[in-house]
């Protein structure tokens, strides 16, 4: 029987440790294709490029084994996904995977995360997807969790599935491998980004602004949530799903707007 | 008592037909605010800008109404919204409006949509919000339903709000305003983007694609959908929500994932 072939990309380009340490958590589950942008694409949700032309450039020496063919694009996330899918692979790929993103994607950044966004991108195709986020921002973050974690996780998805449509939002806590308490199935909590913006003039006079903010968790006390679950030494895995109809309030418009 | 003061925003951009038609549906109801982005936005989706930093410009000239103020950004739509909401405005807007879009947001298209994103990006801040889109993409598309349409949905919506975190997503067919049925609410269609890449080389002898691709409605039976309200003649009315968690699945998983 082949081997599994899993299509790998993520938002934060070819050159962050984060998918380094994706690459090496997939390569003992099987074939492995990634297709990374060229730059930095956090915060770029669902972005598709329309208005330029995009590029593939295939890439070498990124990994010594011949079952790791790395490509890199010009384009967002989402692109990668569609391009790899698309154009560079003639079957499905069993499994895509996205990340590991440095920086948290739980809660409602799940909406501005790149990092997820490709993941949904292979779910609509029907394929099993999941991206993962490990919760320190920085470069230089330690990834040895994902190891840990991040094989297991892929070995269970390649065995399972998913539902048509589902991807797995899976958040892993920053510490070290050995202080993580397993992992909890959960809903997205309820969060706010509470956000100003850092005005400054450049040295011509102009103002310009830099996005800021902290994220606060509405729920606190909710302990079926991926915050409790990240908070308590847990790696959060939440499903997404496509639909954005909000059935409660369809209901409620439906006898109110006459 | 004062009039209700209504933020505009876009994704095709300050010079979009759709904006204009937009804004004359609003001036009726209030004050207007508009902060839309320079250029063309379009499949952004929930995009913010963190790399560059942002400008954002007061226009001249765009209305004749004192009513009226515009500013233009160089950021995203959901940029747009952001500096609106903290940074021009003192006070909370009664609504938020993005759009009219050249071209459908209906089904999945929600999930790349620029227009959609800025709407949803003022329901997180708690402002009823709605994101309007014509099924034509011709920049000199006829929004001449829009007037007869969009000044009634805006009136519904500062009368009768929405709950907490929901916007609206409002599917205008292209039909002249009389052909119109009516208004339905209904849920999103399950639907499918097909898609494949144009291949081309440059002058240089250099690889580059283009994103084409044609939509698919997964549920064409169905009569409960936007899908079904838009090919009959109506307006199709979506409230969107932001928890993406995938519950069936996660019951599911809960299940299966030992």
């Amino acid at each position: 029987m082949q081997q599994p072939l899993i299509l790998i990309t993520n938002d934060d380009g070819i050159r962050a440790n984060g998918l380094r340490a994706l690459v090496d958590a997939a390569k003992p589950a099987g074939r492995v294709l990634v297709v990374a942008p060229e730059a930095e694409h956090s915060g770029q949700s669902h972005a598709i490029t329309t208005q330029t032309p995009l590029r593939l450039r295939k890439m070498q020496g990124y990994d010594s084994s011949s079952d790791v063919t790395v490509y890199v694009c010009n384009g967002t996330p989402v692109d990668c996904v569609k391009l790899g899918m698309t154009h560079l692979l003639s079957d499905k790929p069993d499994l895509v995977l996205s990340g590991v993103n440095h920086g948290s994607n739980s809660s409602i950044s799940v909406i501005y995360s790149g990092t997820m966004a490709a993941a949904q991108e292979a779910a609509l195709y029907g394929i099993p997807a999941m991206g993962l986020s490990l919760l320190d921002y920085s470069p230089t973050a330690d990834f040895g969790a994902v190891q840990a974690v991040g094989g297991d996780l892929i070995k269970k998805a390649l065995a399972l599935g998913l539902s048509k449509g589902i991807c797995l939002n899976v958040n892993i806590p920053a510490l070290p491998a050995s202080e993580i308490r397993g992992v909890k199935l959960c809903r997205q909590a309820g969060g706010t980004w509470n956000e100003r913006y850092d005005r400054r003039l450049d040295p011509y006079g102009g103002e310009y602004f830099w996005l800021s903010g902290h994220f606060v968790n509405n729920e606190p006390s909710a302990t079926d949530t991926d915050e409790w679950a990240l908070a308590n030494g847990y790696v959060a895995v939440v499903p997404i799903q496509p639909d954005m109809t909000g059935y409660a309030e369809l209901e409620r418009l439906k006898e109110t707007w006459r």
